[in-house]
């Protein structure tokens, strides 16, 4: 049971968290605190928290666990704010999609890595923003990936695992490099690719025509397209290193395929295709 | 109403066609061709063909409209197979995704582009294939593009718009050339970054293991990699050329926002990313 959790940062990551403890009534009491008060009111009304705070000392004080869920650009700030007001029984994790940028800027806010910070990414979320879009299903069944480092209590470990399992997540560890490798491949990239695209088609499109002409595969492939685009900016220079070498990766084999339909080379071009029908299905499904 | 329908290639889209007309009561009979007689058998049993015929001659005799069905790489073939069997009260049209590449096989085909053929393409399907995957409602709502060219009779056009319409469909007109265009910017280069991408990671993840962490984004981005690769195999090299012109300038955008990113220029990213998110939210909604 926590007794008192502190969400700093109240929109579908925070809220849809908020709630799902409460419904299982694993959390007595969750405070909200963030810059925007209309946000944080909408977030009480809404039944996410039980109150909220406009100072961060009120917020984080007594709580069991602190959750920071702010763009990863905006971390090392709400890490500074913190590091005077820690104390040793009060559990630090945060929810960033970067995990080597948010350990980095941990270490120079706090000056070391506090024992009782793990830092944590569930992965899972939907394109929508803001604490109306939270639910409390959000992470059933969804994997968390904890990156704890060489200073973390184990102990701080299991009470963040042990939250998320309670929010319905499978959590799993990793390494910090591991962790920012995969998200890169399966989730940086993807939304690089997509916010490309459409852009791109938007500046070309002066009339809005080919849009009109856009089916459901249009739709779902670009459906991360209309994510949040501070979070994704602040994602992009967080973990730009791994970023960078998946795409150099992708835009090696992306000039191979188009090499290969300039010289219409059938066979290179259908085991692309194959290769990834093949993947797709196995590991997707639909 | 159509006395007789036939259907050259009963899969997804040509099943979808003749289950939409049969059950809005648009058809008496829809005969069903193909190369693979399990396939028409099955068509045969789920309903969606009152009969089929192995041979092309008893497939056409008779019919008010033949709708050719098959991937863009095989029309040529279907339409020297249907020369000499042509009659001027017999309408053909087809469902490809690529219109140039029909034109240019109908007329090497006829060695003349016969007022009848109506080249067609609707905008719907799903990244499933087969009879299987075939329901009435797939086309409601959905726009098929027409490119009826100057040897066209307009009468041939109406019908087949007719056919459409009845089927739920919403039908425009266009110059097969802007077609093969704008297919090649909303459809055609997103399956070929999807299938490049699905392809890239798969190769380079021995173990497997990325794909346990993909979410939700990384499902609906990648979905239509699971598409036909025959398909889409011959759509790449039937519109190759603009497919080409649409990666030119993808890439040459990737690259700017590669450079932004390795730069850490913020601004840039911001408003790649911004107009993306509100060209897409604008136009697709969710």
């Amino acid at each position: 049971m926590i007794d008192r959790l502190c969400i700093i940062g109240v929109g579908l990551i925070g809220g849809s968290l908020a709630r799902a403890l409460k419904t299982t009534g694993a959390c007595k009491e969750v405070v909200g605190y963030g810059r925007n008060a209309a946000s944080l009111k909408k977030a009480l009304q809404l039944g996410v928290i039980d109150r909220f705070e406009t100072k961060l000392y009120p917020a984080v004080k007594g709580s069991d666990i602190v959750v920071i869920c702010v763009p990863v650009g905006a971390m090392k700030d709400v890490f500074c704010q913190l590091a005077p007001l820690l104390t040793q029984d009060m559990i630090v994790t945060d929810v960033g999609s970067s995990k080597r940028s948010v350990v980095e800027a941990a270490q120079t806010a706090f000056g070391y890595l506090p024992a009782n910070f793990v830092p944590g990414h569930p992965i899972a979320g939907t394109e929508q923003s803001g604490v109306e879009a939270s639910f409390a299903e959000l992470y059933h069944g969804r994997r968390v990936i904890l990156t704890p480092v060489a200073e973390t209590d184990h102990k701080a470990v299991e009470a963040v695992q042990s939250m998320w399992q309670k929010a319905g997540a499978v959590v799993t560890k990793m390494q910090v490099d591991h962790h920012d490798e995969v998200l890169a491949a399966t989730s940086h990239l993807p939304h690089l690719l997509a916010f490309t695209l459409v852009e791109s088609l938007a500046r070309m499109d002066e009339k809005a025509e080919i849009f009109e002409y856009a089916a459901g595969g249009f739709r779902d492939f670009t459906r991360i397209a209309s994510s949040d685009p501070v979070m994704w900016h602040d994602i992009c220079l967080a973990n730009a290193k791994e970023l960078l070498n998946m795409l150099n990766r992708f835009s090696a084999d992306l000039e191979k395929l188009r090499k290969a339909i300039k010289e219409g080379d059938s066979q290179y071009i259908m085991s692309v295709f194959q290769t990834a029908k093949q993947a797709r299905d196995r590991f997707c499904g639909n």
